[in-house]
């Protein structure tokens, strides 16, 4: 991705993708900018101007050309350039995500899963394999993996923290409610559902 | 709630919020500032303005008091005024969901959760129930229950969206990647793993 969008932006223009994604689904060629702005509750000219930030949003008579829109949205977000990564632990969450086959198609490419219980290890969930979380660091280097999406029990989290820092992982995702410390070198991304549930409990259920 | 915080600072306070749930596990009765932000990888300027914002944060001569200072959050925050919602959808992340204590210290009480998989019926996950679809309506009117939490397949959303809108649910927190069509009583909170990624990796993998 080359230009700096801000994340209001880029949230707006993934919710895009999904709907470019169900047109195509259903057959549908062409969307306009109010189609858009309808669905998603937003301003018309909100759309727009998203849009004067893509390259090539095919732009036609009757409005976009949903493939070319959908093509562009990926090119500026930075689909193209695929990531891999790994899923430690594997309990429901760690599953639900190995199942999340959007990830593939925003340009995460889950390589396999790891858990330390051995009912789970050798298991198959989505074509990828959990394996032991003994064998990470090993798999880490020869497959040039440095993302770990970290989705352990609170209380294990520091620990395994640790270890996949030890494994030279220089990116988590942390799905765990724990605040993990790590040193400069590593960067932690908290996948913060509390503060999320907040802004939509607090915005439209509680009432500013 | 009754301030009008913004998102990034909510944010930023629910990881406060994690931090003193640690340190009152470890039985640790203070904590300063500079603790705080180093932890987090940021300014303790920030912290101290943030803490501003709080009534009664339980400052003392060496900083604060874990206690009062996670009361006082919880209270900012709106945490006392708990929600009742139920999880549609029983797959792992639903599943996942329900287990997620974190979600009732945080004012979100999960009251059951809904599948329309026979197997599934019946089986109780973290003390709640998984009950027949069918069974939701007449639930949701019983237990004045208007908040649902949407994890079914992406094919299914928009079906059981309406299903849900027609049993007079009146939020969704929305973690399918469909984007749902709703009338403008019902609001989404739509859970953007997508986004949330894509600013992970633009910001910290891909660079801008």
């Amino acid at each position: 991705m080359s230009k700096n969008i801000p994340e209001k932006v880029s949230n707006r223009l993934t919710l895009y993708h999904s709907i470019m994604v169900e047109y195509i689904e259903d057959g549908i060629d062409t969307i306009s900018s109010p189609q858009i702005a309808q669905r998603l509750g937003i301003d018309d000219s909100q759309v727009r101007k998203d849009f004067k930030l893509l390259n090539n949003p095919g732009k036609c008579r009757v409005g976009y050309l949903v493939k070319d829109l959908k093509d562009s949205i990926e090119k500026t977000l930075g689909f193209a350039h695929a990531k891999d990564a790994f899923i430690v632990g594997s309990g429901h969450l760690g599953l639900a995500l190995a199942k999340y086959d959007s990830f593939n198609s925003y340009g995460l490419n889950i390589l396999a899963l790891f858990d330390n219980d051995p009912q789970k290890v050798d298991l198959q969930v989505n074509n990828k394999q959990i394996f032991h979380i003994s064998k990470l660091p090993n798999l880490a280097q020869r497959l040039g993996v440095d993302i770990a999406i970290l989705t352990v029990p609170r209380k294990n989290a520091q620990q395994v923290a640790d270890f996949l820092i030890n494994s030279n992982i220089k990116y988590i995702w942390n799905f765990t409610p724990a605040v993990l410390k790590v040193p400069p070198t590593v960067k932690v991304w908290n996948e913060n559902l509390m503060g999320s549930f907040l802004q939509f409990a607090c915005k439209d259920i509680i009432g500013d």
